[in-house]
């Protein structure tokens, strides 16, 4: 097996993210030697403006240095785009409109797996952060493919899955922050959550398959066996 | 803490050493939110022809796809590159003779760090790749330290630390690699080894300071540390 494509990742949105999505693709990848690896360029960019404060608060615009990064990855040359952040895919369609190579978009290729591995799941539940929410970035598309999404209510929002990405955010995988993915978690599953979209690349951190009673879908870790299926 | 500067590094020597090394970057930094990070470029060249089959047996050189990687990091533009392999410092003085950035040296600051926080230690023991031990690429900033470095033998060297790095760069952590790096590293602390150097960026993965009765040294991450210390 051998992946002769470049993949190209705007990252840093956040680092960690980014750190364990480059550590997915070594891992995923079939490869007996160095050399059978993809290449792969990363700009983690750490600069880019805050997504959600744009977003929810009209807060600086990061399109114009996630634009840049897109640019540069061009030069390397990549084939394709991977950003490992659910949302700064609120810009895709406009990043999408100034690359001249695809972009690949981690929502859709979470819903396509979902529909595909678990077709009798109606309703999912989603951990992502408010800007993610609030954006309809997972939900619109959930709703294209016949399929309810829901999310915690606006306590727990705020108080677990916020504070947690938040935590995550500044020290890595923690307990503390485990322990808030999984009370969100739960309280989607009581709603009738039949699968959960761990919906912010920093969440998978935290939670993954097998640690609740519904599948865990880790947009990463299929956006990380997407891209490297397209590398062949 | 806000890392200003943008680090550049030259990776994919092997690719799952690039992932543990930004892992490193992202674990160490002191930061609160995503911007505190600094940015980093990563260049993670997996097709970089093989640096010890170019070293013991006249193998494709990878000195020209190292050079491009590193003029494509210039562009960026990255303010210093790290290279988190220490078989490719064989290499370091041609590229930095073609760099306009400085290029940080892994063993330099190993060696550096060795001395500052271990001033006790004159004999060391390191797991290295036959390419870096037959370039003398440790020894030889070892010895004009004063330090005697000492490696295992044949036999030891080819079944237990080339067959556990070949495991490591095919499948990431596993015991079995484990296994046979500690056996190496016995060897060497039998023979008087005060300290054990993890010097080859796959090693670390499968080998720990704490899990030895003398200190282990991970220049990825003595070299993960010292760009993070330039960044700010």
């Amino acid at each position: 097996m051998e992946y002769k494509k470049t993949i190209g990742v705007l990252g840093g949105m956040g680092p960690a993210a980014t750190a364990d999505f480059l550590g997915k693709l070594v891992k995923f990848a079939q490869a007996e030697k160095d050399q059978d690896h993809p290449r792969v360029v990363i700009d983690c960019n750490a600069k880019i403006p805050d997504r959600i404060v744009s977003i929810l608060d009209n807060g600086p615009d990061p399109l114009s240095t996630m634009l840049r990064s897109v640019k540069y990855l061009e030069i390397a040359p990549v084939d394709y785009i991977v950003i490992p952040c659910v949302t700064a895919h609120y810009f895709h369609s406009q990043l999408q409109a100034n690359a001249s190579v695809p972009i690949l978009h981690i929502v859709r290729e979470t819903v396509s797996f979902l529909t595909d591995r678990y077709p009798h799941v109606k309703k999912v539940g989603t951990i992502a952060t408010l800007g993610t929410i609030k954006s309809g970035l997972i939900s619109d598309i959930c709703d294209a493919a016949g399929i309810n999404c829901i999310v915690p209510d606006d306590v727990l929002q705020a108080s677990a899955v916020a504070e947690a990405i938040h935590q995550i955010k500044m020290s890595g995988l923690c307990p503390t922050a485990k322990h808030l993915v999984h009370i969100a978690a739960e309280s989607l599953i009581a709603k009738g959550a039949q699968a959960i979209i761990a919906g912010c690349t920093e969440v998978p951190l935290v939670l993954s398959d097998g640690d609740l009673s519904v599948p865990v879908l880790d947009p990463s870790a299929i956006l990380a066996q997407q891209a490297l299926r397209m590398a062949l």
